[in-house]
């Protein structure tokens, strides 16, 4: 099932759009979009071999890579006149090349973080690259939602490999997950589809801030209750790996919870709405622990918008949402 | 700090053994095994481009990535004459090759296992390489313990970086642990000293085998323990990745329980020992849940022997140890 770049990747995604439409997502966006990603794995490890030498200045380093993948992104955008505007986790204010490119037929906005896992960069663990991609001139509205706007997520996975899952939900289309190898400037699809199933051997959880089930008895019973059903726990503390795993292994539940001294961290912008958006796109379902509410169905009306995060196969939102946030 | 090879890395490891001493382990053995990983991080890539597109034969890349790793190892160990035996997870029969290396003064046995996570590579996260390098034409005896034998260890860490952590205790020498990258052939040290700190600002746990907390009370009264001492969770499930995050973070505790159910899993020779004297080397303790010894006092006296693993800062170590295996 192996296809090769263009022909597999673009064809596969011209079958899950309206026939003729999207051209400019199609040929452009999203494989530039990819092909950001080997570049922001070699800065990862350029940026090691010459500067890590002193665990000290790793705060520094770390910095580095971070503003090294932003601009790696951003000269990418600057080459896609179909992104008209672009917001990032290091840049929230939204660029708007508006002016410029108001002709194009096509116009997409994008919000990312360019680096996610910044924690476990020095342990030389998995992080990722976490990308939005919404219809028109913002991400931002008093009114239209995530689901109404975001039209394609991408989660660049940067570990021994260099993946990334991608998912696709225009209107009119048809809703798609799958991942792909990106190298060598090409894109290999390695997995058509991408889907939490409701039956496997082995079930997976992802508890992350476990520190606040100290303060959180719901949270400490959910806990409990995994163990007592024996899921096996896989945690890395970086959101990307975390919810890949689940993705490859066909289930997994990531829980952060909100308490009062751990109050709602991750962007919903940069981080929530497209991981929510690959979730369902899988077949799961991803909800804010603020409020049980679906992810998608809030605008985001701020680029500095925070929440927290339940999202996996769909059964197991709904134990979470009966234990943990009723 | 960083130091270019071959005079930093070269220098490094001199300054810590008797004078004079340990050529071929210095010019040969250690360099050449390190040189194995780039190597092995490439099979992982190239695999995984070229077959892993069936989800459902991932079995059978995963093997096949093994065998490239076990492969790729045994090719450098025909290559060093003072390696006179080689043993592994892949192929535990001790292949001596002394009856041809009879003639050389330093004398090397390596026990390995190529590629160890083999669980996580699906997800892409961060796998290892594990390598023991004992002195003499075997590591199996009846009355000789790892401590006395095993000389130095190598841990491959095959992330978004190639790196490794490299210990060396050898007799008249000054124990030593430290990190290095490895890329181009090149061996760069990226920091000099590895050492888990008994004061850290955040404390750190990877719970193993977590399942077992619900047949064992004193594991999960452990881990509730560790919940509301609020320590942090990081749990990727690949030993050395666990191992790898402790050090660098200068604290952790890994927790690899035994259980009537969950027997004894993480071999003695390829995983327990190597691990157990670069946690020592960074001034850390290492002992078997089995019996809370030492791993490195008790004998390895065939291949296939099985153990527990409990590693870490000693401190957490001794929490561990009157709490769980009393």
């Amino acid at each position: 099932m192996t296809q090769t770049n263009p022909s597999g990747f673009t064809a596969h995604i011209q079958s899950v759009v309206p026939d003729g439409t999207r051209s400019a997502l199609i040929q452009q966006v999203l494989p530039q979009l990819l092909r950001t990603l080997p570049d922001i794995a070699q800065a990862l490890r350029s940026t090691s071999v010459s500067e890590a030498g002193s665990a000290n200045s790793f705060g520094d380093n770390q910095l580095n890579v971070d503003v090294l993948a932003e601009n790696i992104i951003r000269s990418t955008v600057a080459q896609c006149p179909s992104i008209v505007a672009a917001s990032s986790e290091e840049d929230p204010n939204e660029t708007s090349t508006i002016g410029e490119n108001v002709t194009e037929k096509e116009q997409y906005t994008i919000a990312f973080d360019p680096l996610d896992g910044s924690s476990i960069i020095g342990p030389n663990w998995t992080v990722g690259t976490i990308i939005g991609i919404w219809d028109g001139q913002t991400a931002i509205s008093e009114t239209e939602t995530p689901r109404q706007k975001q039209i394609a997520a991408i989660l660049g996975v940067l570990g021994p490999r260099t993946t990334a899952v991608v998912a696709i939900r225009v209107p009119g289309g048809t809703p798609t997950c799958f991942e792909v190898s990106v190298a060598n400037n090409e894109i290999n699809i390695i997995r058509p589809s991408v889907q939490l199933q409701l039956q496997t051997k082995t079930r997976y959880f992802a508890p992350a801030n476990l520190r606040a089930a100290q303060e959180n008895p719901k949270y400490l019973e959910l806990i409990n209750h995994y163990i007592s059903q024996k899921y096996t726990l896989r945690y890395s503390g970086g959101l990307v790996p975390d919810i890949f795993h689940a993705l490859v292994k066909g289930h997994g539940v990531y829980i952060s919870p909100i308490t009062s001294s751990s109050p709602a961290k991750l962007r919903r912008l940069y981080e929530l709405t497209p991981i929510a958006l690959v979730i369902e796109c899988a077949g799961g379902a991803a909800v804010d622990s603020a409020d049980g509410t679906d992810i998608l169905d809030r605008p985001v009306r701020h680029t500095d918008e925070r929440g927290g995060l339940v999202c996996g196969n769909r059964d197991e939102v709904d134990i979470v949402r009966s234990k943990l946030l009723t």
